[in-house]
């Protein structure tokens, strides 16, 4: 057996942990299995009240300590890629979810049987469908359902961020721009209005498009706006009347999503002409998240780390600890580019660097 | 019974011979029923002789003249547009097809019967599918399979111009340019490159393009291109990594389609980057067709027909007579612009304008 070195607990195996967890096929909406084997685990602390909710578990801590910090990780993978047997060659663990994020998930178990008597409460939670569509979204159901059991002061959520402290997030507006023309035959497109050459304009603004880079708490967000998806076209004869741009917006947590919104109207306005037609949609928000590291715990925990935290530029489920005005941030073992892939792999120094940061967080507190 | 007024034939009424074709439903590929009526017809006339392959009909005078002059029309229609069931108001036909084509066709059936004895010769081809892809086009066939059929000296395609002589055909070059990037996450678009932005520089060059206007036998000309297709995109979240245009160009008939090519490779050179990745790909080529007006039984139909002639800007079968080396242009009656829609409808006086210019061609010649 392994000895997790540093924090000289003999008995205790993370990276072999993670790897009985990438054992257990735990593909998004069939995370029953692994559930169960989580609450068995949890149920057997005596100082955990576990409560379950379909595949959700929460287990809390009840000492009536002042602050309460969440500890929270999603228990599903994406569909597999060839590689849902995990493998250890030497300290490196390779499987689906190594990395996405049952290095995280074993921390976090491992922190419930090993802190039994943390100086701040503790609710570990345990969560189905973060890999698929939001509304399946265990936290963010559970966020809707159940917001009680969610309550704390600070949040950690453990995705991989290759054990640096990844602060708040930035928030993602999806938006579809659509240019309208009028058909006619392409032998004579003057008879008509090509949406095609139109839509040249928006194009040309997104790319001239300045991002902003603002620094908050010391970290350094990057926004972006960019064209993901384009479509126009009637057939090969017709200048065509329509033009779908799809565009993605990544905005920093200085700005609220309310106001992300009317600066990208404002900055359309000069390209578009409501008047022949034009459309602004809004397809889906995800709200940013501020960086919290002004929070005790969670700055605690920056100086625990032992490294320059840095901003989040994706979106990631802090965002509905944030909307619960929870100070959050991502802290986790496993290098967030190798997730979905069929490289996914995981060191064991990852794992037991981020398990010793919050292992003294819960033991000594500020 | 009408009376065909302008030549005074009073048994002849062509508005009501063109609701009879109407009313024989030969949409694409169905065209054996009104192949059967028209060989009938032909094979009553003594000095015709009737060839048919498949549903393509060939009939030809042989008198020896030192002129041959070939007539031809397609008797297939677009499917309907609920306006299957012809229907005569006053002097108007309304139906489909009564257009495109079967005005033109009473036209030449009359003249079948009409002129038995032509001062030059005639061919009279009536072939199907025109309105679907260019491998199943009768003419197209005939010109590969049976060339001694076509043999001639001039010829008239009796397609919709509103009784003006629309002549030539601008050629038209559909092809597709492939814009490629590197595909990254979208909140770290420089790790890759936006295949979409990339994309404008094309669009943009495409709306720069100057449109050449030549003007040969009097007729000017107007070349087109236009972006009439655009896809790209892989995902909302995902920096997309291919675009293709699909880009339709018409060119005026003092450039081959060869020479066009190699214009708009030129063209475009400034604006794809083939170590990118970026293609240019010719997907169909029509050829162009000189107007053909200074061949002496053209310009005689010029005179006789009392109008300017115009450039025919759209593409027409006059091509397949253009490359048998026949000087061909387009007159028939009807106006193009109703062709495949529901409103399709014929005046009686354009059918007859047309049957009289032809009529004294065929009477009188030189």
């Amino acid at each position: 057996m392994q000895i997790c070195k540093a924090i000289n607990v003999p008995h205790l195996d993370l990276l072999k942990e993670t790897s009985h967890l990438v054992g257990i096929f735990s593909e998004s909406f069939q995370e029953e299995e692994i559930a169960n084997y989580l609450e068995t685990s949890l149920q057997s602390i005596d100082s955990l009240t576990v409560k379950r909710i379909g595949n959700t578990l929460v287990a809390s801590t009840n000492f009536g300590h002042s602050q309460r910090l969440l500890l929270a990780g999603h228990i599903d993978t994406v569909p597999e890629s060839g590689n849902l047997k995990p493998i250890i060659e030497g300290e490196t663990l390779f499987g689906l979810g190594s990395v996405d994020m049952k290095a995280g998930l074993a921390v976090m178990l491992g922190l419930s049987h090993e802190v039994q008597n943390p100086v701040v409460d503790v609710t570990y939670v345990f969560y189905p469908c973060e890999e698929v569509d939001h509304i399946h979204n265990g936290l963010f159901n559970l966020s809707k359902t159940n917001p009680e059991l969610l309550k704390g002061d600070a949040a950690i959520l453990l995705e991989p961020t290759s054990a640096i402290i990844e602060a708040g997030c930035q928030g993602v507006i999806r938006m579809a721009i659509t240019i309208r023309g009028k058909r006619a035959h392409s032998a004579r497109p003057w008879m008509g209005v090509n949406a095609i050459h139109r839509s040249q304009r928006v194009i040309e603004a997104i790319e001239n498009f300045v991002e902003r880079k603002p620094i908050i708490d010391g970290c350094q967000y990057h926004e972006v706006l960019q064209a993901v998806g384009i479509t126009g076209g009637v057939a090969m004869n017709v200048i065509p009347d329509e033009v779908v741009i799809k565009i993605n917006h990544r905005s920093a947590p200085d700005r609220s999503s309310a106001e992300s919104i009317e600066y990208l109207e404002t900055f359309f306005e000069d390209v578009i002409d409501p008047d022949l037609g034009d459309e602004i949609e809004i397809l889906d928000i995800s709200e940013p998240a501020l960086p919290g590291l002004n929070h005790p715990l969670l700055n605690k925990l920056k100086d625990l780390s032992g490294t320059e935290p840095r901003a989040k530029l994706g979106w990631t489920d802090v965002s509905f600890f944030a909307s619960l005005g929870i100070p959050a941030l991502n802290y986790g073992p496993g290098d967030a580019a190798l997730a979905h892939g069929p490289n996914e792999k995981v060191d064991r120094s990852e794992i037991e660097s981020v398990y010793e940061t919050i292992f003294k967080l819960l033991k000594n507190g500020l």
